[in-house]
């Protein structure tokens, strides 16, 4: 091509540089993955250490080559990081990367397109509804969150953001339709698990209930899910109380131990009140693509609203949270602004989808790009096979702790979650996690359950193997070989 | 390296293959850079030819090729797109890339890591900081914002987000700390005046004082800028009527015409009153690199909390908006909750900042990394240079338009968004818009100036040059001889 084509006005990157120095870049990462398993999962150095390797003042000059940031990343940031794609990083939930999808956002980069409306890039708002209606298929998801029904998907950067959006409709419906113009004018309800992930408690603040706003309902103390019967209980007394129940946030799969709350007799009760019933599925959403593992979206028929992170267990790179809604009218309803500066013939005409109207943000990134290319690489069953694999070594190291009588898993792990204790007090434990993740060889997390400390175990990364499972137990159980009970 | 090493338990893309792959997207999109200005700005192609163009079903074998993906974004995407770095798109304000913004961004997409919190990744929240200390001092923004300081700066999607959390911590700080247990529990206002962006309305109505919460300030008539005496006006009957005034939005560089609120004023006021300030700069803000347009920052000293898009007139790629606040605490107390999973002994230290409290979702993506990979290339002066061009672009558009007595120019253009409309009705105006935008030449839109229809061409595509300017004048001139009014 013609790179040397005098196309700009003032000095920028040419596409020759472009190219020379995106190669390198691509070769960095590769060169990264390649030698990931090699490095501590985390940093071991003090607060400041980043900031105080670098200058104090941006450069004049400029003319830096690509290289030396490069060279930069290696010696600055690298020893800086919590490496989420490493395979003995088993913390938090995983926050999958994945060739196809790095790639599909570099596209994304490149192009560079924005598309708040259909009409400022049409294929960027028409390839991710119908992306959105694959994914609907995929998981086999109830047809009415289909673009080509009711309601239809969007891309938000986090289930934070989707849990927001829901609730604001959720608020726009309660208020029959005053929500909109008049604000909060009255004391609107939400209500979750104890273990409702806290974006949910985050959303009721921002939307301006306040935390005082938020029922936490109690949960089921084996199977750590949500109670019916005291979520029924907790709206009839809102009810006698003249406040008004605005939205359920129901969760499949707790961020704590995975626990599926029961959708079927959640979604009867929202039903029977009127109450938008919104379903965070953040990470065990994914596993609906194995038919063997629907079953934990039982009742979801009942749902307003639904949304998953393929970025955390699917493959495709933050940020890309999947959010559907059953009836498109009311969130749209709940949050279009118009503009004249936005006006236009084909928003107009109704026929054509408007993404700013499902979300918090004016503007808005390709995100269909990397889903694109990562379904389309992987295919339903290379999605599946990762989905498996983590499940499977989920089960495997579960087998381990249980074959070691120090040792219990303290809940269910139908995923890819993994909690666990040794039988020993609270402190004792913090003491093997620290000791373990000090090693830098794995990450692992706590959580309570039933008021005890308990290690998280998290399988999702790519990388991760049979080996890698293999060798955080035994560097767990080696440890707490070392540890004394105080 | 060692591409072949075993690495993963099943198929996800090898490095060997991504190095591939990976080299051939780098090629397409410099390509597509190189080929840009030979396509049309816009589609022509009617709603759903896009979707059309798609499978109605996910593959379900997988396998595809990268290679057979860009053939269908080159076939079925780009047709669809409006190509935002086109040398010809002059709509809206330019979101601009840049080489060195896709290659940060790049990085941070291999690297896939996660920095909701600081023991997360610290590299990533340490390396924003310092960035967004950088960009405080090439902006020469009150001391107040930097991180040493009270204040510190955080990376946000969009300016819409920005606004909002400067709205949640307005409520928290005018309810006296009793707004993120208590919610909305009396009437708040806040204020903008009637060019304030669309995002200033939606984050009302998300933070639950409903558009009637929103009180739209007049204007002067020939600067478009806010009347302080109004606002003062408006402050005070909410005052009188039990009300609480919350937050001031003022605007440096309006969407319609590029108007700078008088902050020295407006500032008084809020000192006054104890009023929140937050000043949105999204896209005008990007000026102040340049020590000559500084003055358009003029009483910024007065701002609890400021924000500008790098993503959309600094070369660094959607999604970046960079957000300040005068004093953290204030921000953070709004947004904080801390459930057990996130507790760490960093973030219990003090001595760290967990940027997850600084924002609406809880997870973020490694997003300083592409703004570093600007600053470097482009230094100081690289910066200066593009902001220096587009200026130079606009005033010689400007010019033009003076120099043809069919035209006149509606409002003052300091930045690079020339306001012109031709002297005829409304009607012939739109249809001007719908001529020239039909070409594919240019991408043009449109607002009202005191009630009368008028074009906006806005500059700030690295590839457009003077020679773009000219064409996109001579297109329009010519396209006026041909239309009758009616």
């Amino acid at each position: 091509m013609a790179d040397q084509l005098v196309w700009m006005s003032t000095p920028h990157m040419d596409p020759a540089e472009f190219r020379r120095a995106g190669h390198a870049v691509v070769d960095w990462i590769a060169d990264y993955w390649t030698t990931l398993a090699q490095r501590p999962v985390t940093s071991a150095d003090p607060p400041g250490t980043v900031a105080a390797a670098l200058p104090a003042a941006p450069p004049t000059a400029g003319g830096e080559p690509v290289e030396a940031v490069l060279a930069d990343l290696e010696s600055i940031v690298l020893p800086g990081l919590t490496h989420w794609q490493h395979p003995g990083f088993f913390g938090y939930f995983p926050a999958n990367a994945s060739g196809p999808s790095v790639l599909g956002d570099l596209v994304s980069s490149g192009l560079g397109v924005q598309g708040m409306l259909w009409a400022t890039s049409p294929a960027c708002t028409e390839l991710e509804t119908v992306l959105m209606d694959w994914l609907a298929q995929l998981m086999d998801l109830p047809h009415r969150f289909r673009s080509t029904s009711t309601g239809g998907g969007v891309i938000q950067d986090s289930a934070s953001s989707a849990t927001l959006v829901a609730t604001l409709a959720a608020l726009h419906r309660a208020s029959g339709g005053r929500w909109r113009d008049t604000g909060i004018d009255r004391r609107y309800r939400a209500y979750t698990s104890v273990h409702g992930h806290s974006s949910i408690e985050k959303a009721a603040r921002i939307a301006g209930l306040g935390t005082d706003g938020i029922r936490p309902i109690d949960v089921d103390p084996d199977s750590q899910a949500l109670l019916p019967g005291a979520l029924r209980a907790a709206i009839e007394a809102d009810l006698a109380a003249g406040d008004v129940p605005a939205i359920v946030v129901a969760t499949i799969g707790t961020t704590s131990t995975t626990a599926i709350d029961p959708l079927p007799e959640i979604g009867a009760i929202c039903a029977e009140y009127g109450i938008w019933l919104h379903v965070d599925a953040a990470y065990a959403g994914a596993a609906a693509v194995c038919p063997e593992l629907r079953w934990s979206h039982a009742g979801l028929e009942y749902a307003d609203s639904y949304c998953f992170d393929p970025h955390k267990w699917l493959l495709t790179g933050f940020d890309c949270d999947a959010f559907w809604v059953a009836d498109r009218t009311e969130l749209i309803d709940a949050l279009t602004v118009l503009p004249e500066f936005l006006r236009n013939a084909a928003s107009e005409s109704g026929a054509v989808i408007d993404y700013r109207d499902w979300q918090v943000p004016l503007g808005r990134r390709f995100r269909a790009l990397k889903l694109w290319f990562v379904v389309r690489w992987y295919g339903a069953e290379g999605l599946r096979a990762h989905i498996r694999s983590g499940v499977a070594l989920g089960d495997r190291f579960a087998e381990r702790v249980r074959a070691d009588d120090r040792f219990e898993v303290t809940a269910a792990h139908p995923f890819s979650l993994v909690c666990f204790r040794l039988r020993a007090d609270d402190d004792t434990n913090a003491a093997l996690l620290a000791a373990v993740n000090a090693t830098g060889r794995v990450h692992l997390t706590h959580t309570r359950v039933a008021g005890r400390y308990t290690l998280r175990l998290a399988v999702g990364s790519p990388q991760t193997t049979e080996a890698h499972i293999d060798e955080a137990w035994t560097l767990l159980a080696e440890t707490a070989d070392n540890l004394r009970s105080p």
